[in-house]
C-alpha cells in the first residue's frame, strides 16, 4: 500500500485508493483515517486524477537549498521561512495551470518536493514528526513572478502565489519514499530545467514538520512545499510543466493561455 | 434577520442563528446556504460563542488606511497587500489568545473590520461585490511581533500572524451596516488604544473584494481583515483586547499567558 490517488471516476464520482500496476483498488473511509479496501477495481486509464489530498493550507517554504542560498547570496535561515497559499490554489495532476485574467506578465515553475500530514499535528519534536508525515509528492509551486515586488513596501508572496491553479500536487502520495536519495527533476516541453538532490535542503521534511507545528497546528492532508533550488524559470502560455520525483512520480500541467 | 452567531449550547453542539435581545433564534440548514428559522429559543447566557463562520482562509490586509500610511511615510499601494492567515489561527469572542510555547517576545494587537463573504466569487467587479458579502464582524489580528523581521531577507508575515488564536473573528456577523460611519475603537484593559474611522480606508470593502477576487476564488464563510490603524500596540500576558465598532458589537479576548 504505497501510492495513493485521488480521482474522478466516469460518473464523476470522487474517490481514492491504491495504485499498482495502473489498477486502483478504491477504499472506503478516509484517506487520513480509518480506511478498508473495497471490491471496487478501476483501471488508471478510467479515472481522472484529482490532486491527492485536499490541504486546508499549503506551507510553502523560500530559502531551504543551500545551492539556490548560495547562489542568491542569502544566508541559510535560522528557522523555516514561508508564505500560505489558500486551499483555491491546489489542482492535480494534468489540471490546466490558468493565467490570471488581468495579468500578462511572467509566469514561473518551481518544482519541489511536496510533504502530505496524516495526522493533526502542534508542537510535535523533529522524533516525533515523521510519525506525522503520510507521504509525499510532487508540487510545482507557480508563481505570478512581477507582482512578487510590485510595491516596494511589501512583497506580494502570497498574492503572487496564491492565484487558483498555482499549486500544482501530484500525481500520488507515496508513502514508502527516501527523500535523501532522490532528486526533483522540472522539465519544460521535455527541456530539462531543474535537476537537484533533495538531500542539500537546508530543514529537512522531519524539521519542518516540527519547527512548523510550533507556529500553526497542522491538520491531515495538509501539504508543506519544501522550497526549490536552482533552475526556475518562466513557462510560456501553452508550454507543459513536468515536476519528476524518482520514487514518487510525474507531476504534468500544462500553462492555458488567457482565461 | 440582522445579526448572526454561531455557538456551543449546554450539550456541547454547534449551531447557528439570529441574535435579537440576548435571544437566540436557532437555524437549520447553512448560514451561507439555504437556512430556515427552527423552533428552538435560545438564551444568549446559555451558550459559548465561536468564531461566526470557519474561514477557508483569512486574507488581512496590509497599509489600507490614509492615517497609518502616512505616519510610517509609505505611499498607498496600487492594489490591496495581503498575506493569508490559516483557518486554525481562528478563535471567536471570549476565547483566550494563547502565546506560542516556543516565543516570549512582544505580541500586538490590531483591531480591524472584518468582511465575511457570503457567496463565492471569481473576477467580480466593485458593484457586484457587495451581492456576494453576507455581512461584517470585528477582528483583532494578533501578530508576535519580533518575527515579522527576525530574518532580513524574508518578511514572515503568514508566521508573525498565522499562530493558533491569533485570529479573533466576532462576537457576530452584522448584515445590516453601514461601514462608512462606523469607527474602530481598540481597548486594552479597558484604556482606549485605538480610535479610527472606517472612511478613512484605501480601499472599500466593495473594492478589496472585487480585486482580491481576481486574484482567488473567495469561499462562503472567507473572511477579508480590512487592515488596521493607527495606535497599534502589545499586549501583556493576562491583559483583555476588546475590539468595538459600533452596529457590530465587541469582540473580547484574554492574552493566556505561557502555554
Amino acid at each position: 500500500m504505497k501510492t495513493w490517488i485521488r480521482f474522478r471516476n466516469a460518473h464523476g464520482q470522487t474517490g481514492f485508493g491504491v495504485l499498482e500496476n495502473h489498477r486502483i483498488t478504491q477504499y472506503d473511509g478516509e484517506m487520513f483515517g480509518v480506511s478498508t479496501p473495497g471490491a471496487n477495481l478501476l483501471s488508471l486509464e478510467d479515472v481522472t486524477l484529482l490532486s491527492p489530498c485536499v490541504p486546508t493550507k499549503v506551507v510553502a517554504l523560500w530559502n531551504n537549498f543551500h545551492a539556490l542560498s548560495e547562489k542568491l547570496g542569502k544566508a541559510a535561515p535560522s528557522h523555516p521561512l514561508f508564505l500560505i497559499k489558500p486551499p483555491t490554489s491546489v489542482i492535480g495532476h494534468g489540471e490546466p495551470i490558468r493565467r490570471p485574467k488581468a495579468y500578462s506578465g511572467k509566469i514561473a515553475y518551481e518544482g519541489e518536493l511536496a510533504i502530505v500530514i496524516g495526522k493533526r499535528c502542534s508542537n510535535v519534536s523533529a522524533e516525533e514528526a515523521d510519525d506525522h508525515i503520510f507521504g509525499y509528492s510532487c508540487i510545482n509551486d507557480v508563481t505570478a513572478a512581477e507582482l512578487l515586488n510590485e510595491d516596494h513596501n511589501f512583497a506580494q508572496w502570497c498574492r503572487s502565489k496564491g492565484f487558483d491553479t498555482f499549486s500544482c500536487i501530484g500525481p500520488a502520495i507515496q508513502r514508502d519514499f527516501d527523500w535523501r536519495n532522490a532528486h526533483v527533476v522540472t522539465r519544460l516541453d521535455g527541456v530539462e530545467r531543474q535537476n537537484y538532490p533533495l538531500s542539500d535542503m537546508i530543514y529537512s521534511p522531519a524539521q519542518q514538520v516540527s519547527l512548523i507545528s510550533q507556529d500553526m497546528t497542522l491538520e491531515p492532508g495538509d501539504v508543506i512545499a519544501c522550497g526549490t533550488s536552482i533552475g526556475v524559470g518562466s513557462i510560456k502560455d501553452g508550454a507543459t510543466v513536468e515536476v519528476s520525483i524518482g520514487g514518487i512520480g510525474v507531476l504534468s500541467n500544462v500553462l492555458a493561455g488567457g482565461a
